[in-house]
């Protein structure tokens, strides 16, 4: 997917955690963020200069990105204007929500009618629609797995080919949402592919590979998630991880969105998501931990990291404040240990 | 759905066990049921008269059902032409394949130029396309689920309901795939609905009830089915079962088509349906085994259902040959239980 980037980044009227689209590609792909548009109760912001349409598209912007992952993932009503004034000042417009931006009239309309493009990056190519075989594939694979939603599975999995790559190891990021498809320029979009299709979706992303290449690969939702455990055991069984790493946000106590349902513990997850992988790889193990502490002071966030690490005998880190490095030592002593072996 | 009954049973060239919509279909509706229609190397037979498109329609058919699941779901490119055969002699299509026939542009240019209708019962209503919530709802509901794929999930649901009934309980069969709803008329082809909205459809699918009303679902696939457990799972999720029954094939050692992988002990597949279960009800309990005993003779059976009621402590019918009475007797006496307390 050639994406026409640098963009303007839409925000909506959505609180932080929504905007996490936005923020990441900004993070990412900060080449591809030129200005951003909020609407009036708008509580993201990604430092960028605020801009209309039309200065953006004067500034030399291409297109307008919805940087919005809302529960749903609907286009509200009274967004539609904004997306219709995006494609009058020129701008082509790049979505990750389930809603396909050709299925609103208008806003259809007006994109043929002056020739823009609208890329739907939740509109899944037909070579995913294919059932999973459950055989096992060359290559090593890593897949991030979650206590929840949103706890930085997709950021610690680019962490961590990050870090791969600067070892010198061959590896590849392969993302499974919207956010990680913007960063990379390619992917599947996990949640959207027929159910009867994730596993198999899951295998054709990490294809058979050289014996020391690495797949690292974006988990989606958890399989603690009441609305989306099912799509996250799809990519498991899926992806045959031979590495797990579990991503946790400190301060999370209920699942997001749903108080009535709380957070497991990393015990409880280790083990469950462990037991579930075993099915299509029974050598998975689990490579460490990666907790996001940013809403913990940094001695609370390095003695979190500690005594986290000491009660599972895991590498723990947050990729943000620590980087991924001790997870990465250990993926690769084992590697050579088994290779002397 | 007010489908065109009665039909031709298209049967194609497949095996016994990929035309069980077509034999569901037969057993439980056997009023839509007019003909068969079989090519060369075809295995299944529904014991009904063999007639053409042409026959069929002279007989009194109105449509030709694709009586066919298949893996994957599609329509192989040399059933087109008895599709259009069936168009042409005055016949509509109904099919419950991920392929939908208004995309394979001869069937659906033919249906257009004759008026004929093409029923598409894997094409989810949009209705369905709802996030799950994890919201407890009101009412009893009963999940069947398996060992594996094709272990007779649907009788069980269809047999339950209607030993349930014939006791004078207000109970509904709710359908997930495409027998079922061909059966009932209506439900919600779970394994054609995007993976971010499975257990959003298996919660709308059995809404909230009387307090003493019973929804019967179908389950899906098998946790054990390295394709399908996701789906499974979604549908787990979203049920919110008050009771699990499992089915089991009794001379099954394997997944059906991957013969890596081998079928569960009735021991650990309770397990794992009983913990993953409990996220969306805690108080989810097992309600007996249902064993497709079909392969054995009479005397074995007997003693395959008597040694696994034993050992597991449930009642332990086979639908077919001695119905699910003592699995009714149980439900019925805890719910008079605690209706008493």
């Amino acid at each position: 997917m050639d994406l026409p980037y640098p963009c303007l980044m839409f925000l909506g009227d959505v609180d932080r955690v929504s905007a996490k689209t936005a923020s990441g590609v900004a993070h990412w792909r900060p080449d591809a963020c030129l200005a951003q548009l909020r609407l009036p109760g708008c509580e993201a912001d990604l430092g960028l200069p605020d801009m209309t349409p039309k200065a953006a598209q004067a500034a030399g912007a291409r297109a307008l990105m919805i940087g919005v992952a809302n529960a749903g993932g609907y286009i509200p009503l009274h967004w539609e204007a904004v997306l219709i004034e995006a494609l009058e000042a020129g701008l082509d417009l790049i979505s990750g929500l389930h809603t396909r931006m050709a299925d609103l009239p208008e806003v259809a309309e007006t994109a043929k009618r002056l020739g823009r493009r609208l890329y739907e990056a939740r509109n899944p190519s037909p070579a995913f629609s294919v059932t999973g075989t459950g055989e096992k594939r060359t290559g090593m694979r890593l897949l991030t797995v979650g206590t929840d939603c949103a706890v930085g599975k997709m950021y610690a999995a680019l962490t961590l080919t990050q870090e791969l790559k600067s070892r010198g190891v061959d590896a590849d990021f392969r993302a499974t949402g919207q956010t990680g498809i913007f960063i990379a320029g390619s992917g599947v979009p996990i949640d959207a592919i027929v159910s009867d299709f994730v596993a198999g979706a899951a295998e054709r992303l990490s294809p058979d590979a050289a014996p020391d290449h690495w797949d690292v690969i974006e988990g989606q939702g958890s399989l603690f998630h009441p609305a989306y455990a099912g799509v996250t055991l799809g990519l498991l069984h899926g992806s045959q991880p031979d590495v797990l790493v579990l991503c946790h946000d400190a301060t999370r106590t209920a699942i997001d969105g749903l108080e009535s349902f709380p957070t497991p513990s990393l015990v409880e997850a280790i083990a469950l998501n462990l037991s579930l992988a075993a099915l299509t790889n029974p050598a998975v193990r689990m490579g460490g931990i990666c907790i996001n502490t940013s809403r913990l002071s940094p001695e609370a966030a390095h003695a979190c990291l500690r005594e986290t690490e000491a009660a599972l005998g895991l590498p723990c880190c947050d990729p943000v404040r620590t980087g991924v490095a001790s997870i990465v030592d250990g993926l690769l002593a084992r590697r050579a240990r088994s290779d002397a072996a």
